[in-house]
């Protein structure tokens, strides 16, 4: 089976071709400055890596030059359109709508284009992709899987804000959890890893965005980012947690406009902020030649994990296992060192000489005596939107 | 030594007399609606308690009240102002600038007005309290007593936030933590009890305004509020931590005022705005009688309670004893059996029958398995400003 799975964003259409069950990826790539100048895509398959500038005004355009690449007779991997089965669609929020992969209709349009309230930079986006796709892919399959999710198994005192009743009644405030793909992923893998159903799982997502996930019994149970994926962990641009009565004052006391607080704390807030440098390796780095604002921030973010950790090992009543995944969860040995310090209270004990190892593989990098096993293993959105499309359809 | 200790609000002043060392309270009482219809007294000692209606247009004239009172030849304690020889005055924010408590002169009050900034409710009250009192005990030396001075000990990790280094440079936004008396007097009484002076204690102050402490060797390491007494844990009409993406949402989407979000933040939410009740003792009976919105607020409360325990337990690599204070915390058997239960992870067994046990004394509530000390001790904040107050002049 072939299923091509599709992440739409504003201005960007990032694709993968898998072979189903074998999960080999066929071809791969991104369409990106949609209606923009210099935009461009990027074409992957086992023997060919082609960039190209072209003119791509809409997402319209970019899905039919991905269509083109595929069908292409040099590089293409397909011989016709319908040989594509099904489209798996990556769709930001789900709302309370949607608890679970869907295939898409009417009705699941809709309810899409209605939840563009909550996430108004993403949903429209990957609404535009569904519509796109439906025209050009005529004779597949077009399914919807969510961030949101997998966190639908929230208990109400995790997902329930301490406000009135009407604002999550009405206005459905609440916790929704993101990079649930991401987090649905690594914690079955965890699961068949530890080759225990019934387990404790705490998921550590450390990317651009970065989030935490308590994993009770295979089932999302409490996770750091809430109504929208500004809060929790420090992430790259995003300040994570912080005091409300901080924005009263800026926009009160110090003068700055509501928009402006908002843009800080998710632009220029963050690693950003402490350390003038977003990527994490020129702060490792920085930190190490002596740079106390680099020393700090790193501190300041593995601390906040830390104590996440703590949180859940809490709420849960136990921990098997932690899950370290994504770019800095799975490439970053200091951080997960810093993390991972100090914290034999809970039977959490890093392997020094494993954690440095480098590898795309899952690997435990806890000591033997670590009661707590500590894994890293590298994430795979795509291939769970396709495994999700594809047991949907069976 | 004869220390009366004032607490000056925008409209109230309460006060207590103290025999120190011995800590015997000579009188107490409440001077509240000042510049209100309906302004009145209340005045007690060991065999008299008086509430008088009177006229009491400012502070200047409630503090004489209160004066005239403890030198009434009938039902006052001392023969002239000038037996009083110290005033501990309780100050809300003393910022970056008090870390300990002082005697007031020129310069304390000019800072004490110069942070008023960031606690424009209190500070000006506080500091009108101690011109009054100045002009009125005009022997006795005037000790300043920051709510804020026992968290200056946290590192940075625990007070610094992930936004841009200028806000923390040039604007003094940071934690700084409220409560702190209250967490210095039982997490002291506590060290004391357990006979550990390098000891890890978890304090839990549940009254109408409620925060916790990491209490590491004596010193705050970590603390649930934050810029503000609003954000960390559910209170009474405090919605405690909320993601920041809800305030945006509802000024951008819902037309609130900036202000009005403000209010009902802290105003209209906590248990208030989950139950409709703000008394912890209604929202229990109603739980009882199957009201799920009192049950579900009450879960809630617990369960942000124990993830806090869980997160200091890992920020203190260990936990000796969790210290639950303040009316509630005092109190509530029901509150402090919902925050314990399942925490056995932790090393925490809470007895069931010890629980239930109603005293004013300091008690150990755990099982005798249980690795950690569950503590109930009554906080006496006058208590503690009047022995800091004692300690400073000594």
């Amino acid at each position: 089976m072939r299923i091509l799975v599709l992440n739409s964003g504003s201005s960007s259409i990032k694709f993968q071709l898998f072979d189903m069950p074998s999960a080999q990826v066929l071809c791969s790539g991104l369409v990106e400055r949609i209606g923009l100048e210099n935009a461009k895509i990027n074409y992957k398959t086992d023997t060919q890596d082609i960039e190209k500038e072209m003119d791509i005004p809409d997402h319209k355009i970019g899905l039919e030059l991905i269509a083109s690449f595929l069908l292409d007779t040099g590089i293409g991997v397909i011989a016709s359109a319908s040989e594509i089965q099904v489209v798996g669609h990556r769709v930001v929020h789900g709302g309370s709508t949607f608890a679970k992969t869907v295939e898409i209709n009417d009705e699941v349009k809709q309810k899409i284009e209605k939840l563009s309230a909550l996430a108004p930079l993403h949903n429209p986006a990957n609404l535009q992709g569904i519509l796109v796709s439906e025209e050009i892919f005529t004779n597949a399959k077009q399914v919807a899987v969510f961030d949101t999710a997998f966190h639908q198994t929230m208990p109400v005192e995790a997902y329930k804000y301490a406000i009135p009743n009407s604002f999550l009644n009405e206005h459905d405030i609440r916790v929704y959890g993101f990079h649930g793909t991401s987090h649905k992923y690594v914690s079955e893998q965890a699961i068949e890893y530890l080759g225990k159903q019934n387990s404790k799982i705490i998921t550590i997502h450390l990317g651009n965005g970065c989030s935490m996930t308590a994993v009770k019994n295979g089932n999302s149970v409490d996770h750091t980012l809430g109504f929208a994926p500004m809060n929790g962990l420090i992430m790259g641009t995003r300040s994570g947690d912080i005091d409300p009565a901080v924005i009263f004052y800026m926009v009160k006391s110090l003068g700055y406009s509501l928009d402006e607080v908002n843009s800080l704390l998710q632009k220029e807030s963050g690693m950003l902020g402490l350390t003038g440098f977003s990527d994490l390796r020129d702060i490792e780095s920085n930190a190490e030649k002596g740079n106390v604002d680099c020393q700090q921030a790193l501190k300041m973010n593995a601390y906040r994990i830390k104590k996440f950790i703590g949180a859940y090992a809490a709420a849960m009543n136990g921990v098997d296992a932690i899950v370290f995944t994504a770019g800095i969860g799975e490439n970053s040995d200091v951080m997960r060192n810093l993390v991972c310090s100090e914290l034999d209270y809970l039977g959490i004990q890093l392997d020094q000489e494993k954690n440095k190892v480098r590898s795309k593989e899952i690997r435990d990098i806890s000591k033997d005596t670590s009661k707590v096993k500590i894994l890293v293993i590298p994430t795979n959105e795509e291939l769970e939107i396709a495994k999700q499309s594809m047991e949907l359809l069976e």
